[in-house]
């Protein structure tokens, strides 16, 4: 249970939860943001008393490394279906993100006949098994640390920019799970938004990495035990700046997670 | 100035700004929403001084009707390129909105050559002229008052749902500008992007209506002068919810904003 276990924050009193950045969820040593997102996610949930985080929005303020770091939450409205949390995650003296987020209950959101209404625009990312994607293992240096604390299935097509033969498309499309099997909540999907090699990569852009300036996860639904289907892809980089749009498909077929967040392009 | 005017804040020490909550910009008695989020952003950028909302995200807690409001600032983070931002919106003894923003300066972001950059994957919508575009006029009940502040003019295959008529699909397009031609500028940009009937007015949704609960907006350039082209779309209604995406083009065919939000099916 590594996700849960290396998430997991301890109540301290007037929304403040004591939390550590554990070890082995970095990127050339800054934590993963998706990781971050869910430290601060998980004491929101508490505040909020709601499991779900429905809509969170998350400011990427400075980077953050291994050791003991602070949630400060505050419920800004507790209402009767959902719960809206204003937090900030805080870490070596630091804050590290500003989060606002509205939490709820998505498999019974209070929404009645709602929930009926359905229409989906699009089906989920066509993707050979698993077995027949490139696994991202974790290196000495490249791919990540990160990358032994998730399993990352990536489409062949999308997948050759990490031997110098990017597609020339901004598509990153593949299967996530945790390690071990260990069950996704929509915590958990939080991570897998932010989980994936960027976009760039593969567009060609003459850029090293394109740091988050702030994520906005959506979540629809509970994941069905299983893969997750993922897709990320970027159609305006314009002004330093790019969007990097994703979408969670469970195994049932069904959309769980939307995202996008704005990132930049650094000066080179 | 009727924009400029009915979003001015006034500074009050300490981060607080008082405003007012105009008539006119209400749609069934309740302020739109983007005119909310404008308030609020205005004070926020006063905080960060700087002027451009690079990346905000308001969470929408309760309606708010004409009079005397108040915002909340706090500014997070003061860095060399971006301030960041919490605020709140108060009007009514309630709080209404819950933001955060990242402010900036998009003509200059301190991205040296990160600026030269360039791919966008999209055009602007293409649209008849505005004299061929169906004018959203206010009337006694429907149209809302918030029509007679904003000009808009909708895509003639996107109108025919306010003659029972809809399209059927969950687009909406037509062209934006503020009333009189007075100048739009990036706080404005955060206007358009919530003045638009919804999608689910053509997707034949049955709904009268579909309550924002987090809208979150990206910008990208300060608009040139003249008419901008916008055009909003849903792909994913599912378990009581769907998104609306927006677009916003100025008149030399850049991409200024970029939208999504996150709407409630509600109860029928």
């Amino acid at each position: 249970m590594t996700f849960a276990t290396d998430t997991s924050v301890a109540a301290a009193g007037d929304g403040r939860f004591e939390t550590e950045i554990r070890p082995g969820w970095d990127i050339g040593g800054n934590a993963n943001g998706g990781y971050l997102l869910c430290l601060a996610a998980r004491a929101m949930s508490e505040t909020a008393k709601r499991p779900d985080p429905v809509t969170i929005t998350a400011h990427y303020l400075a980077p953050g490394r291994p050791g003991p770091a602070t949630v400060l939450t505050e419920a800004v409205k507790r209402g009767r279906t959902f719960t809206t949390v204003s937090a900030a995650l805080e870490a070596h003296g630091r804050r590290l993100l500003q989060v606002v987020g509205t939490f709820g209950d998505v498999v019974d959101p209070g929404g009645g006949d709602a929930r009926a209404v359905e229409r989906v625009e699009a089906t989920p990312p066509a993707l050979p098994p698993p077995d027949e994607c490139v696994a991202v293992r974790p290196g000495d240096d490249f791919p990540p640390p990160f990358m032994g604390r998730v399993d990352l299935r990536l489409h062949p097509d999308d997948a050759g920019f990490s031997q110098g033969a990017p597609s020339g498309e901004p598509l990153v499309r593949g299967w996530f799970r945790l390690r071990d099997g260990e069950p996704i909540d929509t915590l958990g999907l939080l991570l897998a938004v932010d989980a994936f090699p960027p976009t760039a990569f593969n567009a060609r852009l003459p850029v090293a990495w394109t740091p988050t300036v702030e994520l906005t996860a959506h979540v629809r639904a509970r994941p069905g035990p299983g893969w997750l289907r993922c897709a990320f892809t970027t159609r305006f980089v314009t002004g330093g700046f790019l969007e990097e749009d994703g979408e969670v498909w469970d195994g049932t077929g069904r959309l769980v997670a939307q995202s996008r967040q704005l990132a930049l392009i650094p000066r080179s």
